[in-house]
């Protein structure tokens, strides 16, 4: 796991090592992810990106499944894309990189990288545009206390706007 | 398609041909549903059987999503088991064939077999049993109105007593 | 079930009424297909696509199972993106539009489109590029006999080349 | 992680805590493998123990993929079965408990309990039966070198039997 942003301690930035703004997470292939071609079935990427934004914002100091629950802001995907460069095989150790590429009021964008632990071989890359929605599907702004938590350097997201 | 039931026409049942208990519905084998040992994935079957459980719902009368939104009665998986027979492959044409094998106030059971559609073959059998739930998970009984859809022949619900 | 294609008829393509140039399949939405928003999992619709493309060449006019097994050509994802216009619910009607929108002799692309079929909105759109590949996974050229199914309207693959 | 087990050393058995006879794992619940129901779909528990198993091969001393590929046995599923206790939710974290409990030359057989990490409650029990087959699905014996592995406490496999 290595998450660490400079967001909120821009004094330090100049003395500290080169901040990382991506989380990883491991995840072992599941034989039930292969298909008979032998490799990993394709549409099992886009669960594992999902499982690094979870992971992401675990390591930016939130559960999502509390701003679901406590909050009614979803963070509902509207667009999702793959590129496939290397096949992942069963058993096979896989970094899901995941690190956050856009964050608005009310959109936010992730992009992934699916590295293969033993070679360090790039597996695929991916992104995801989403939109923040309540639970009835309706676009909604981030909440306030969570726009800390998607703000990348230097492009704090405007809080003080009427939603 | 086939399910008809003498429970509402008695009078008939005399004079009419074997009747069918059973509701079939037909499913191609998708690739992502198969692994790396060039079959179907075990854990698919049970896919294939809440495919069936909402087509017998169909076949008996009514929508089985209606049930989970208007009466706020969902059908609980409490027990599964499937037994396999023979290997299902890429492309198949599988017919599912979901019966209903016990009902009580609270309780549902059904059984399936899949058949390969070509050979006539069986590819596996199946057990389900389940519970009826509110959508908070707490145990209820099936609402009167669904009763006589699960009644089966000669073994009608009990209705009047007191949940 | 909608195809026909003029491309090896020519002469008739001017009296017959407009040709589709696409495929269609219905699917159901499964129980197993939705996750806790209400709807359908993101990743599943490129299950569905995959469904499409399998239905589109059968409409073509050869199995794709027999591409891979008789002449060890298997059609490969490279990259795979969808958009997400509108919720798919449980037990939704759906119909998959398949359409083939570039063919190369190493390289397939293909379009979807996820439309309700009984509100005829458009749900998803989605797309896919292919790379031909041997069952080792290493690129090959489409074979010969595949090529008349793929090619498009005034578009014919070259197949005097050496590979 | 946790699997110690006496088969190689049974003169340290008498002085030796409690043996462990299982393997622990954990898995962490995926947004995509809930459902509607706002649980995890019953179906992907039998992935779950599938994940049980292969880390209970590592931990007894082999890797399964190589079973598979190097010595072309494959630990195929005859029947499944799982008891739901109560609902596994979204980001859960649970372990998977599995251990042997039946081995003969050709047929093998696990059980296994998930359980909540939390809360230590039970959230589930299953039992799977496997056939060893080559991988055009024949059945056959299992390797010389794996019996070892699978030979439970003072039930040694027979090995020197003809296949």
């Amino acid at each position: 796991m290595a998450l660490s942003r400079n967001v909120n301690r821009p004094d330090l930035s100049a003395t500290l090592p080169a901040m990382k703004d991506y989380a990883e997470t491991t995840i072992r292939v599941r034989y039930a992810e292969t298909d008979q071609m032998g490799v990993v079935y394709h549409g099992n990427y886009f669960t594992w990106f999902e499982v690094g934004r979870v992971e992401l914002c675990r390591q930016l100091g939130f559960e999502y499944k509390r701003m679901e629950i406590e909050d009614d802001s979803i963070i509902v995907v509207a667009e999702a894309s793959c590129r496939y460069k290397r096949p992942a095989r069963f058993d096979d150790l896989l970094i899901v990189r995941t690190r956050l590429t856009q964050s608005q009021r009310r959109t936010l964008r992730f992009a992934y990288d699916i590295i293969d632990q033993q070679s360090n071989q790039l597996i695929a890359t991916g992104e995801t545009t989403h939109v923040i929605c309540d639970h009835e599907g309706r676009p909604k702004s981030l909440p306030e206390k969570y726009r800390k938590y998607f703000a990348r350097n230097g492009d704090t997201m405007p809080t003080n706007e009427s939603d």
